[in-house]
């Protein structure tokens, strides 16, 4: 947007992204009516502020006071959330104004991605907010999410928990589903703004105003078109310097049409050249939303690695040949390790064990084994980062041998097994502690992968410590952060991390 | 291995994966022991044949009566799990051959992959199997499963259903995870064997008696050595004809170093040829051990595509685009559609939808429009395949929804609720109903995509319908698998699936 200055901009979203009360303008509470699905999840999210809904149709709603309209709300309300037809909208906008309203968000759809009516109605909105000062998201959104203000304001009902990766979506869908992801993982978000068609706040005015804020140490986006490409890539360029941005650019259904006419698999010109623009810039693009999510709880969670060299400490054999594989493919090295470390490692391990890199511990029965050599391969100063395969996860086969042990012994103790189960999720929770504690004291990263799917999710936190666990499901996905983290390294190397 | 006739070993490895009994030589009921987790394995997994422990220290094991030694079991044994220390295992092998026993998993480790006495000891016991007329599966494997004799035997309690996927892996642990993603996944097994040492029965001995077993359509390798190069392809080439061999070849610890010292990504020369040879003979490699159990959801459960042209139906703009861009980016066609499906498409969804494919339901609340939009694409003939995004996964916000709402709205309907619950259920049971349906009346697959990790797994079987539904999570993973089974349709077209 246009703006007088940036601290304007950026004292004007903050007031939007924590607000002191909120209004719900087409609030409803039948079932899965937009005007329900947020006024829910907001509701139900724990939102600490007060909340107005308006519904001309009510007294009272969610157990609250409800408002005919805006006009009739006591005080000035921080953000207006406009649910209501689009257009109805102006007159929305204006009763806003009058009442004070800071910021709007205008979920309503029907704006400039319907038709010309819609383009020169989102034309008039830009204008009343402009002339009243009102901060307006959308409109077409599908809502926001900022965990620290508690406002969980989206259609879909994920609450991922409070972080520093923050999510700005031009696909009120898509960003649902990543949101969603995250909460499953564990990947904690600062914010998530469904930025809709844009008609005045714009990529590049959620970046500056990303670059300030104090929650945000990661920016993920995905975008469809770059409005503004100058002051777009200038904006993305300077704050990929202090803080990672890593961007998911979507094709068009036209780029989607002129490929299968073409029969080829070339990308579009303006994607090349928008590719080109950001590899320049060192700026990160994804392939495709997971790798979005995957890279978040990389860069969120770990220190960045100074070089590309690998450590691998394994479970059994074949995942070691695997990720060596993968290290391989991807620019990482995996280097022959000095006799000291073979030594220390040995001492607890079978004598036939590979005794190089990657460790593979052969299935010892060791508990102390894994922690060992991740610890002698994380302080040795020929490796850069440490991947640990299969320690984390083990638990669910556990829980698998106890059932078993179970059903096929009549003669087992079932107090052992109570145990055994026990003891097994305490080790696991120590090998994280472990290896978050590795990460504080040799600032390098230490990569997990779970290979069993675990309910956990990705990220694990440890409570006081900077960094958290870091547990993939795969080799590939773990070498692949890693291989984008010494990337960024190289090229931004004055970020630290986190 | 040498063998007088294919039949003979045919017949042979039969006996071994459909045993009227089992011997467990060196069972255990020490909790975490391999003699432990074989026999409780076995017990727990509901194996109807014969079980005989063999252990000189106990009368009774599992409820079972203990033998002291194979040669006091009263009746000849048809497969030998052997578990005891390396050493003693030329005699035990004796043992079976007085007992009689057709064949012998030798879990017991020690030997080729240690030293030279243990390459000494492995002849030894080729020796005994030759002269006795036993097969020797291993030594240093992880174990079997059949399903289809209700036998699981490994180390790892996953017990993946009855299916049509032949799984032989050179790593035991990586096969271990696999069976278990398998099992998480519901991917249907026919047979999995960790091969081990291979010293007598190698890979291509499997896939000679998979190319004859009735329940096997797909096999899926790991492997880390050819043992014999010139017979493997051969047999591999001839198997792939009838029915897809999917083949991960790992590197060896040897290659990650050579990577390593020379800083480069490039392949073996080894690999290189093994893979240029595969490329030849038609046979799909993969790369990472999470596609192999991919490629076995889809070739297992979905007709095979006749061409490369792909509709994508989608509940959100943004995915239908990053999908279409996968698509372009693998090869595949995403072709524009004819008036007439936009037209009949058209009559279900608000008059600014996308008119085109990908097709956008724009989050159309009408529960009718994907499965009109998914058929009216599937049954033209300008298009091969179907990908189907987000409709199977949505029950997942349903639920948090419906919680949200609970807890936000102290007036609304615990029973309606409830009822909402049961009905997105039902809804997301009959769409995959419908898909599968469509598959069998158009012969072409339709892949689905649920975006939502779902604990239902990728694989959704309708009883009494030869395919089945398949969901991955992402778009990526699905427009792989289809991109790979255009690839295989391409070069083996007298193959069958499923």
């Amino acid at each position: 947007m246009k703006h007088t200055t940036d601290n304007q901009l950026i004292t004007g979203l903050d007031t939007i992204f924590n607000p002191g009360s909120v209004a719900l303008v087409g609030a409803s509470t039948t079932f899965g009516k937009w005007g329900q699905l947020i006024a829910s999840n907001i509701i139900a999210g724990g939102y600490k502020g007060r909340i107005f809904p308006v519904n001309p149709g009510y007294k009272e709603m969610f157990g609250l006071p409800a408002f005919e309209q805006i006009g009739k709300i006591p005080e000035p309300v921080d953000l207006a959330f406009i649910i209501t037809p689009a257009k109805t909208v102006p007159s929305v906008l204006e009763a806003c104004g009058q009442n004070g309203v800071k910021g709007a968000v205008i979920i309503t759809s029907g704006f400039s991605e319907s038709d010309q009516a819609g383009r020169d109605l989102e034309k008039e909105i830009v204008t009343i907010g402009q002339e009243k000062g009102i901060y307006i998201i959308g409109p077409n959104t599908m809502g926001i999410i900022a965990p620290y203000a508690d406002l969980f304001a989206t259609g879909a009902h994920s609450r991922p928990r409070k972080g520093s990766v923050a999510f700005i979506s031009q696909s009120g869908n898509l960003g649902n589903q990543l949101t969603h992801w995250a909460d499953q993982q564990g990947i904690g978000i600062s914010l998530f703004v469904g930025s809709g068609n844009e008609a005045m706040i714009t990529c590049p005015d959620y970046l500056e105003y990303l670059e300030h804020d104090p929650h945000t140490r990661i920016i993920i986006l995905y975008i469809e078109s770059v409005g503004h490409g100058g002051r777009f890539m200038e904006v993305a360029t300077r704050v990929n310097r202090k803080k990672p941005v890593i961007i998911l650019k979507g094709g068009t259904t036209e780029a989607g049409r002129t490929a299968a006419a073409s029969h080829t698999g070339s990308m579009s010109g303006e994607d090349a050249i928008f590719r080109g623009a950001c590899r320049q810039a060192g700026i990160l693009n994804a392939r495709v939303p997971s790798e979005l999510l995957n890279l978040s709880a990389g860069f969120s969670s770990l220190p960045l690695p100074k070089g590309n060299r690998v450590g691998i400490v394994t479970l059994g054999g074949g995942w070691g040949v695997v990720t060596a594989d993968e290290c391989n493919e991807r620019g990482l090295v995996v280097p022959p390790i000095p006799d000291h470390i073979v030594e220390a490692i040995g001492r607890r391990l079978p004598p036939f064990w590979s005794k190089g890199n990657p460790v593979d511990l052969v299935g010892t029965r060791d508990l102390d084994a894994p922690t060992i050599a991740v610890e002698e391969l994380v302080k040795w100063d020929g490796i850069d980062a440490v991947m640990v395969l299969g320690v984390v996860g083990r638990d669910e086969f556990v829980h698998l041998l106890i059932e078993s042990s179970r059903d096929a012994d009549p003669e087992i103790s079932r107090e052992f097994l109570d145990q055994i189960k026990t003891l097994s999720r305490h080790y696991e929770e120590s090998f994280i502690a472990k290896m978050v504690e590795f990460m504080e004291v040799y600032e390098k990263p230490i990569i997990g992968v779970s290979l069993a799917r675990t309910d956990s999710g990705t990220v694990r936190p440890v409570t006081g410590r900077r960094y958290s666990g870091v547990f993939y499901q795969t080799p590939e996905t773990g070498v692949n952060v890693l291989a984008r983290m010494v990337a960024y390294g190289r090229r931004s190397p004055v970020a630290s991390l986190p």
